[in-house]
């Protein structure tokens, strides 16, 4: 799944739920074949559970006959008595995200750094803390650094202060990235698409402190959790996990740093499927197509 | 991927590998639907470097219009137009296994308590072994022990032996469980079927004692792999792979030891993936559509 | 840590803890020294938190001077001015292990083969069950089963059986594997040397069925946990954990087969290192000497 | 283990290698003890092959009764009878790392990164590299950058003015973070503390290219390898490795993306245990007390 110039060879993707009956996939490949379509990856899952057939078809626009602005149209047509629900994105449209930190910097660096080095496809230009610390980083790449600070008293008017920043650089994405606080309910029914680090297995250690919980319980393993932000604080649909291996030497402040190296590449992980495309979500559950 | 019984809920299943062109998701897709099938599992790869489509695609056989024995000449109608190579299974034809072994018990257990078990539909009616130490076992759980030694000067004889004793028990899959002999090149082109474990992290220390040269040059993990067999030693197409963290603590015995736990994982997983028929060979590599 | 024949050349371990303070190493290691014992391994671990000092220290008994007996009363004239903690163990004394199942057979097949392997020194005269099921497989391998049924009516009678029958069969180390009924606290203080495996990363989906509900989370990995025992069901010190991938792909049978193997080999080598005496427990939590 | 302020609570560190005998902790502890030091972490390993004892032992300075300067004069009447090699460092005194690259950033940044943020205890005053892409992030970082080209024709000589700057700039350790070039057995000879990073799971790809090496062969997993620099290319004695897990889907670009994630924290790491005096080397063996 490498990169290529996403402007050089631009394709659509298709990702579909919808309930499971005979024909889907002759019939979704059919649109795409019919219209001069050459289908470069299409992975399906049947939740049988959820009775529920999911899918993500991705082909080339190159030699595609229907123009950009009629596919979703076409597609409408098809998926409608199929009761189907789908998101349908371009390749050449590059996403444009957000940066939410607070004090720490080691997964706002990576994603700068993995931003350029092309490792996905997506812009950053604004990073929003609660607090002044890391504007300098922010100077330092050229980022614009909006410092909303928090507090209990003013966090819903300081909430509608961000929402109107997102909405200014018309950001696609919010990623947490070891920002501490909470987005309260409204916030994410106003703009649900906010990716979280959470540093703990969830659901183990849900909430504060996991590294010092994680001691205190003498877990032989520690863990990064990179999920949707839902309503539920550290309930929303996983994305990705990671683990790594500790021991009775470790304190607090190891379970720290070795956790921020899981941190780093669980949500960078998280991150590039999403960009990607590859993540549907359904009820409280993802279907990576990786 | 549970196995349901597969003889109350059968399935058939292709695999498929052709030059990559437009049009093959539709029209593979097609030919299941418009014969009433259900598909329950499809997923596809592009290898781009070689311009090659591989497929796997497995409907549900209950309410499929053609008969079981009209699938493979119907389907041949369309794949050789394409210049597709392919394979079809029923779940309910249930691969019969010969398990052959040498001294060591560890993967022969393992392999029989997971048949036992229902995690792969197969039966295992033979072993075969270069020593005697392990017909007690055999005995044990009622599976026939065909002790067949082998010298340099044997080997051929023997193995024409071998080769009349799989014909006889109507062998679709050779399982080399820890054989310490090297399958001929006659052999192989008789009988290609054979899947082998390895007890190294291949290609690092192919060929003999591996845990010995591992430990000599102080890796700090060790692995094991399962890979068809060939006619190059340990240079056949690799179904999976693990490994284990070891550190200077570790003798050679150890190294033995914990090798011993990834052995037994790795082959029962590449033995299940194989009687799925989710592993597709094209050159030296495998698409495992897992 | 290979096992050398046990009995061939037996070693003394000295598991202790204590208030922290100079001179502790010299101290224990000039103890040995003068008495002319050879330190086959020495480590230990300071909890500056808990301002404990914890060692295992091993020693081997040919040459030793002092005699068996005398080696007890002659350390602690030692340990106590340093308010120690301390256990002394005989590589030659072979401990007595019960295992107990309900009906699952895959831990109880493991730990029988492995220490018939020779993977572990003990010995395996008792399998305890609230069930009939697996009593085949002990008169399989020529060891004792003694079904003894619970209900919530007949615990605390038929616990007091149970302890009869550990006495009687004079045991020294109960494993649950797999045994799925919840011990009294009661039993547990009179038989505190119980090792159990818990079927998911503790402390994520303690209690009951977490495969289901590690399959209704969605997560992206499982685990399995080994733990001594204690009255506080899943909160009992952690002695191995390990973790397995998982996707979306996998439906709770899944779960429950790959966790199947997490299960064996995690509680195999928390066994293992329990009976080389390598794990010192302290408030809840272990120092794993490996 | 945390780093605390290395300067605030300064230790010394004993790494000692020499012929097993009776008495070695004994001998050792007391010699702390009986100059009044607190030894905070103890650990020893005897490879019973080579008969060889290997210990680390490290303890507080303050309240030691030996002045530093004496410290190494004092042990050395011990050491000298037991045949020993060993080495005393100081955590105050803070090592000089020159870090090598070519033309890719994502080691240096991590290493640079980590520094800042206190993950090890090292100074990086300078870079080296063979090609003038990276000054820019010297530049940005305010570390001096050396643009030393290499030819096959030159090599001898702008070797020659390489060690010349590592003795300008007291360098006490080279790490080779992507350095593109093999150092020449002269070099070596001359300065051997150099640790590479070579982004293969070694001994498997050897040499040069290893991920496309590893795509041809199919393999399901690879590695990263952290070695100390030899004379024999890729052949110096490991100090730590680690894996990540690949598909069909990866393309010789995944690998490299996916594998330069390893490169950091394996190089990380490494370098990390080399600066606590963690690494005992010996033959082409290494004991990380970890």
């Amino acid at each position: 799944m490498p990169i290529a110039d996403p402007k050089a060879d631009p394709t659509a993707t298709l990702l579909i739920s919808c309930p499971d009956q005979r024909g889907l996939v002759a019939k979704i490949a059919s649109f795409i074949y019919s219209n001069g379509g050459n289908i470069i990856h299409a992975d399906q899952h049947t939740d049988r559970l959820a009775n529920l057939f999911l899918t993500r078809i991705e082909w080339q626009i190159e030699g595609f006959n229907l123009p950009r602005e009629l596919i979703a149209p076409a597609f409408s047509a098809i998926a409608q008595p199929l009761q189907a629900q789908w998101r349908l994105r371009f390749s050449d449209d590059i996403p444009r995200i957000a940066v939410w930190v607070s004090r720490q910097d080691h997964c706002l660096f990576d994603l700068i750094w993995r931003q350029r080095a092309g490792e996905f496809a997506g812009e950053i230009p604004l990073i929003v803390s609660n607090h002044a610390d890391l504007g300098a980083i922010a100077n330092q790449f050229g980022i614009d650094y909006h410092h909303i600070p928090i507090t209990a008293d003013t966090k819903l008017e300081q909430e509608a202060k961000q929402l109107e920043i997102l909405q200014h650089y018309k950001i696609d994405l919010v990623v947490l990235a070891k920002y501490m606080q909470v987005l309260s309910g409204g916030f994410v029914a106003q703009f649900p698409q906010v990716i979280n680090i959470h540093h703990s297995f969830l659901p183990a250690f849900a909430g504060a402190n996991p590294y010092q919980r994680a001691y205190e319980r003498g877990v032989k393993i520690i863990g990064a959790t990179a999920h949707y932000v839902t309503q539920d604080l550290d309930e929303g649909p996983i994305i990705e996990q990671d683990v790594v291996r500790v021991s009775h030497r470790d304190q607090v402040a190891d379970l720290i740093r070795k956790g921020k190296d899981l941190e780093r590449v669980v949500l960078a992980r998280a991150v590039r499927l999403h960009l990607q495309n590859r993540v549907l979500v359904y009820g409280n559950r993802t279907v990576v197509f990786a």
